[in-house]
């Protein structure tokens, strides 16, 4: 029911590149410190422990819907839930990000991570979606699931937190690519059954974050990560769900991601929109790409920038084939009040007759 | 007598995209951790206090040349020296960089920002580079000046520190734009007044460093960063030594950075030299860009890469008009053994004759 319903949504349709009743919109991290409801819910608490309570997730996730309007929502979690969920030992640090106390090294590594069993290891995220299907039913708003694509997430496991050089990584990859391709195998298994979890209980489109790809060169991205983001999306095609692909600084790498198979291409705010379809090619809809730094206001600039990237953004003459979001996540300095009237412009601005 | 030498480097003839022996070589951030005689000179000091101690600094200047047999030396300094010199209130902080006790927020803080006068503020600049070109005097090896481009100079006095997201200095630039532009002008003169005296005492070539232009988008660098940067380069036009332009993540700018002015653009690992050179446009030479990611081993993919970097590099059929260099500093982690195997292997392979 929760699918039939979702794929009612503006949001559905804008990534199928169908007709829309106006251009969809949500925030990648629109669930977060900059909303005062979020850092009362949250408290001190930890972010796993917080993703573990599926009741509190999903109200997490709904808060941001009350709050701005947006078109969907996307389920509170975090993309290192299933590896840390078979026992790899990550934790999630408040404002630094994953970490991993014993870093993946070696081969003998990959025997600590055994698939993952949704039901049994993350059942919490099963839940969690059901509540929130549960109170999106008809109200024309999707829940999207996501996960994590495997360069990414490999690249917490080897690097041990989040790095700015990937320099471990990269030596793994090109030093080893035997070992390479099988964690890529792994990764990418667990992202596939996540990813069928999630729809099974409700989500109506799934979002496959390969955040630090822009970090490779064209060369390392087909060589060592494009092969396995295109098993995540294969592994759920049956589903009939809309994929949406995202990464940050991959304007050398948009054409590749474009080989990829899924329905939609995120991009950063770098590159315009209009350039970003020509090197993603035909066939895919379109998310972005607002800076989310220009968030702080003032909200003149905000409108203007806000106008520009809905004019960039139409695929075609009817507007159809974007969804709007930022180039990246909500920043935690972000003025709650310019985010819910970018919701209400992009609206107005692009309301069909 | 000095710059009569610089001219005859094939550092040199290479920023002009005239005819070299071979291919010349260095490395950005070549004085620094990787090296143990560069730990054993500098001890737990601060890295500002190293800059100021005259002889330290041309002994630091040129342990890289001894130990890679580099092409260039490039003074041992750093782009927050001069705000450092004129009392702004910047430190460098070991393993994170430049903070700023009380960040620019307002016109009122531009009075903090006088001239800087380079025999008064910094006199020990000159005095490190007049060793190192009397060291360095009919070797062959040039000796490189530089400077913060005033966009990424301006980026520490605003956060107050490395940013990832720039959220202050774009809220600025967008809120103010007078303000930002007296704030560009003041830093284009201190890097002008730095870069003369730095040509003066004996710098062959000189280097911008723009290093976080790549946070901005097409339009924003267009606006906001450009023009103080050109200013910068026309202010060094009539002493005739080369420039470089160089920053990270700057795919998307390339073509605007080839009409800043600069002989030369620096380009990081993601763009392939020869797409760069179309997007930079004609009349320039390349520097760059090898993935310093990589030069933790193994060699044999570093050799790769470092033979990829020469074929696409070469701006025209000669080998002329390409810096080799790395597409960002050397990392700590860096394998010296590497690092000077890379610059032998471009050597040998871009011998003429």
């Amino acid at each position: 029911m929760s699918l039939a319903a979702g794929a009612d949504t503006d949001l559905v349709r804008a990534c199928l590149r169908q007709p829309v009743s106006r251009t969809p919109v949500w925030f990648m991290r629109q669930a977060g410190r900059a909303l005062p409801e979020y850092r009362a819910a949250r408290g001190s608490g930890s972010i796993l422990s917080a993703i573990g309570d599926a009741a509190l997730a999903a109200e997490l996730t709904l808060q941001p819907v009350r709050r701005y309007g947006v078109d969907a929502a996307i389920l509170f979690s975090d993309i290192v839930v299933p590896v840390h969920a078979i026992g790899f030992g990550v934790d999630v640090e408040p404002g630094r990000g994953p970490v991993v106390a014993e870093p993946f090294r070696a081969a003998s590594d990959l025997a600590r991570l055994r698939p993952l069993e949704p039901d049994v290891d993350v059942p919490h995220v099963a839940e969690a979606l059901r509540l929130v299907a549960r109170e999106l039913s008809g109200s024309g708003v999707a829940l999207i699931g996501f996960a994590g694509a495997p360069f990414t997430v490999a690249s917490y496991l080897i690097e041990g937190g989040p790095s700015r050089t990937f320099t471990r990584v990269k030596s793994l990859m090109h030093s080893d690519p035997g070992l390479w391709v099988q964690l890529m195998d792994r990764l990418a298994a667990m992202a596939v059954a996540s990813l069928r979890a999630q729809i099974g209980a409700g989500a109506q489109a799934v979002q496959l974050f390969d955040s630090w790809a822009g970090s490779l060169s064209p060369d390392e991205y087909a060589r060592f990560a494009l092969p396995a983001t295109r098993a995540v999306i294969d592994g759920v095609a049956d589903l009939g769900v809309p994929t949406i692909l995202f990464g940050v600084g991959t304007g050398e790498l948009l054409g590749l991601m474009g080989t990829a198979g899924s329905d939609v291409v995120g991009v950063d705010w770098r590159v315009p929109l209009h350039e970003a379809r020509r090197r993603v090619g035909a066939g895919h809809a379109l998310q972005g790409n607002l800076d989310p730094a220009l968030c702080v206001g003032p909200w003149p600039v905000v409108a203007q920038a806000t106008r520009e990237v809905l004019a960039s953004g139409a695929v075609d003459a009817d507007g159809t084939g974007h969804v709007f979001n930022l180039g990246h996540g909500v920043l935690p300095e972000a003025d709650i009040g310019i985010l819910g009237a970018v919701v209400d412009l992009v609206h107005a601005e692009s309301a069909r007759g």
